[in-house]
């Protein structure tokens, strides 16, 4: 048996796609789009409160194309606490205008593939990176993906040091973005029916494209990335919901 | 040919998952709500009374995403009495709020590739596996999955002493957990699209998530384990459902 | 080319799977369900003419599980029959409360790997097993199956020799079953998605995995088999269909 | 680069599949339901036109199962009529009874694998075939299909000479069919997302089943064939339109 | 690490796709459904302002076949016009007429497997390459594709100089179809599903068949390319809107 990477996990994700039903928004009156409007940012004011206080936190982003309009992303620093957000926000009024599209629950993750002499419960680098504030650039990425378990191409049989090897290289290409692109990586195994969830933010939306192009070079993605559906939107401020919604009379 | 192994049959077994049509629920007077859930809590009462007899058992759970937001899962002596579980819940008032979104037909299995000079029949732990009475550990996790045949890659083209050499590598995983994650594993060749439900219980959510991660790596899931949908939740009790159904006038 | 097996046709077959509606049923009255039921079991008592005359056969399940919940099989001697069938039980009232969720055409089949020096045309037992009435044993199992072309995998480049000495290892777990699963092989290639159609009936719904399962193991299955989705339930009597349907006022 | 095989073009087909929605049907008057059908009649009746001036042809078809309960299959010499008459055919009364579940569009192929000393542009046997008027033969069965390109089974990569041999023996047995059945090739390479759709006539059913099993065993199909859903019918004449939507009062 | 080929990034490109809903379409009066096109008109003229200035360009097409029955296709110079004018698009009355099916995001590429001498940014060729107004050519097509990284045939392992000699073929064949179809490769890694959108248009149809198939037998496409949905329309002046969704009265 290969000997598996150690790990170290953060907060809890929650990822929630949805689409608005628009022809049926439409038909509401302005005053109700408005009540029901602020019934939502009432709540995303406590979600707020929670994240000044360290103890969550939580994004709001516009997703580009079909798959959905809407990404509402969670992080807590128990699962407990997003079963709770997920039931309370199915039951606002604005859930009842959008349609589940998509969902993914994982934990925030540090692959552990190089030897450290920290103490991870001390640090407070990779404390904050364990549970980190989810940073407001300006665009946001979402995939989930798989290491390979196909023929000869098999991340599980491979050795700790051939996985170390390409997993160092990968990792440089990822600091060559630093400035450009941040990301969260988390895991999903016995979650979720990929084995990571990756979310990317950037100052410009072309940057999510050149660093997953140049990584698929990379053996780690060439030979043994097997990817799912990727999301790509903006980062929403509270103060885009209303816009967002509005209906011209 | 190669040899099957011999596998001992308990209750069978049926994973119930639906999401629940919040907008028609909140369409309901609180009276209406009320009594469509104690209409449930009745039911739920006579399953408590098959499993005070040993009759059989079963869960209650809510699922983290949008795949499901409940999980029902039954264990009975006979497939007949699940056919009529099923059939009694759908015909329920508080079915007509829900989608089925997913389920699983399987029997509560124990492979024997280990010998053993027990006999089954009358061993109180053997038996006590079989026929388990569904534990109140916090979380529960499920997933179908089956043994590979795909080119070099063929689970069932091994001798039964690879076989047993490769399970006893992979039971000796699981032993780690013990007290950890408890896993109730349910045969469905014959009955349903995978081979095999897992069903995990633990009382640390983490707990799955570094069990599925560390078998990963084990030849028998790395080269011979495919998965399907992964389902996480919490238990809940009969106390749980008012408020995880209620809504806030 | 190898040369292909040659096969004695039968029968023509067809599966129908709905689930119920059950919300929208609960909303009639039950004097509106009870007329309901009554058109349909006016319907299938001109089944049961024919089947009396050995003009076709028939048989109603419920299955257990979220895939369907009834399974309608019809056998007739030519497919013209068939689409009326469908088309005349797509016009009862009881359809409209219906979901089609998956359906299989094909034809009983023999396959004629072993020479044979019987006339089939003449020997009765070859007529009674392409035109079978089917046996009222408590349990159905039903699931397409495909042999496998997929690299050194590829039954279909085998030669007839090889093909034959595998059916017949095949056929021999088979008839260790006998009078434990009956089943019935129907052809579809050119009529459906997969291959073959396998129906099995069975006294103890157990034995469908254990054969099944011990199939699994056997070089025709394990390189060549790939199989669809499983249903599984129980076999009705007409007298069944009221309880079914029957709402608790 | 491997030489591609010459093909002639003719008539542009579309394939149109939809179930019926008995439910909503059932609830017109007789009158409405006679009102539309005449509507859809009066529509058939300018198809007839066309192909009776030979500018086009189309055929209406029962399918038995759950994938659709008729075809319509348009030919016209250019791809702008088939969007007019989908266009055309969505805007009828009776299109709102019904479900769009499956189309193909493709163009009449054949393919030049075996040279030739005709110039099929003035040869009528070629011309004829590029612009077939469909036959009333009893059957209808339509299949899409890809040559493979997998590992070793890449179709796309082998020597002219090689495709040809093998097309030619795939031809032979096609040929053996003669009188039994019709088959139209029709190309999809850019227009839809399998490479050939393949629409067969027969008397007799049965004769989709052995002439598609028996090529199966060729190694143009064991080895490079890949294939999508099969669908059978019965050919409809008009007169056979009423008869299939009306409903016993 | 094989070495990424650069690439040159311009517009934004949103393909939208939907379906019309025929059936509630006819329920309005004519003067609603005029109502409803001229604000969808207004907003296309909109369109047609920026595309004027050079800031953008689009097109709508009417795809043949039930995947769709209409194509938007815009180009921006940045993604957050795409959001705006999905939204916007979302917001209109004739969008509530409309079931999404199908949309991809990409960013028009150039790539650069060829070394050049011409500085990107100064070069006017290569710019408007790069901002292309769409042509107003009468046929549309458009597919997703990745390049395979599948056991031995894997795009990415491959070095560039074998890569760059196989893109020059693949390049040759398209440089003979000159005149007869325009292409548009769009870069789609980190932003959808698929790593390229190809969109390509033709004076006749039937060339983008001709082109697709012969490119499929070079070894790029043969080995490597993997492809997703096709759509095959024609291209719609804004005077064919009424017609297209006029109803006979």
């Amino acid at each position: 048996m290969a000997e598996p990477a150690k790990t170290l996990d953060g907060w809890y994700c929650y990822h929630d796609f949805r689409t608005i039903n628009w022809a049926e928004w439409k038909q509401l009156s302005e005053t109700e789009r408005d009540s029901i409007l602020n019934e939502f940012l009432e709540l995303a004011k406590q979600w707020d409160d929670t994240q000044a206080k360290f103890e969550g936190s939580h994004g709001l982003y516009s997703i580009l194309g079909q798959k959905a309009d809407l990404m509402i992303l969670w992080l807590r620093p128990t699962m407990d606490e997003l079963i709770e957000l997920e039931n309370e926000f199915n039951k606002t009024r604005l859930a009842a205008f959008t349609t589940p599209t998509y969902s993914y629950v994982s934990v925030v993750e540090l692959s552990n593939y190089l030897p450290s002499d920290k103490d991870p419960e001390q640090d407070p680098e990779i404390q904050a990176r364990l549970k980190p504030i989810l940073p407001k650039w300006k665009y946001v990425c979402f995939y989930p993906m798989d290491k390979r378990r196909d023929g000869d191409d098999n991340w599980y049989m491979l050795s700790m040091e051939e996985r170390s090897t390409m997993m160092r290289s990968h990792g440089m290409i990822g600091r060559t973005y630093a400035g450009k692109v941040r990301q969260i990586i988390s895991g999903s195994v016995g979650f979720d029916d990929w084995e990571w969830g990756v979310t990317l933010f950037a100052h410009d939306v072309l940057q999510f494209k050149k660093l997953v192009y140049e990584m698929r070079f990379d053996e780690v993605s060439a030979r043994y990335g097997d990817f799912g559906t990727f999301y790509v939107g903006q980062t929403m401020d509270e103060s885009d919901i209303k816009p967002y919604f509005s209906i011209a009379e």
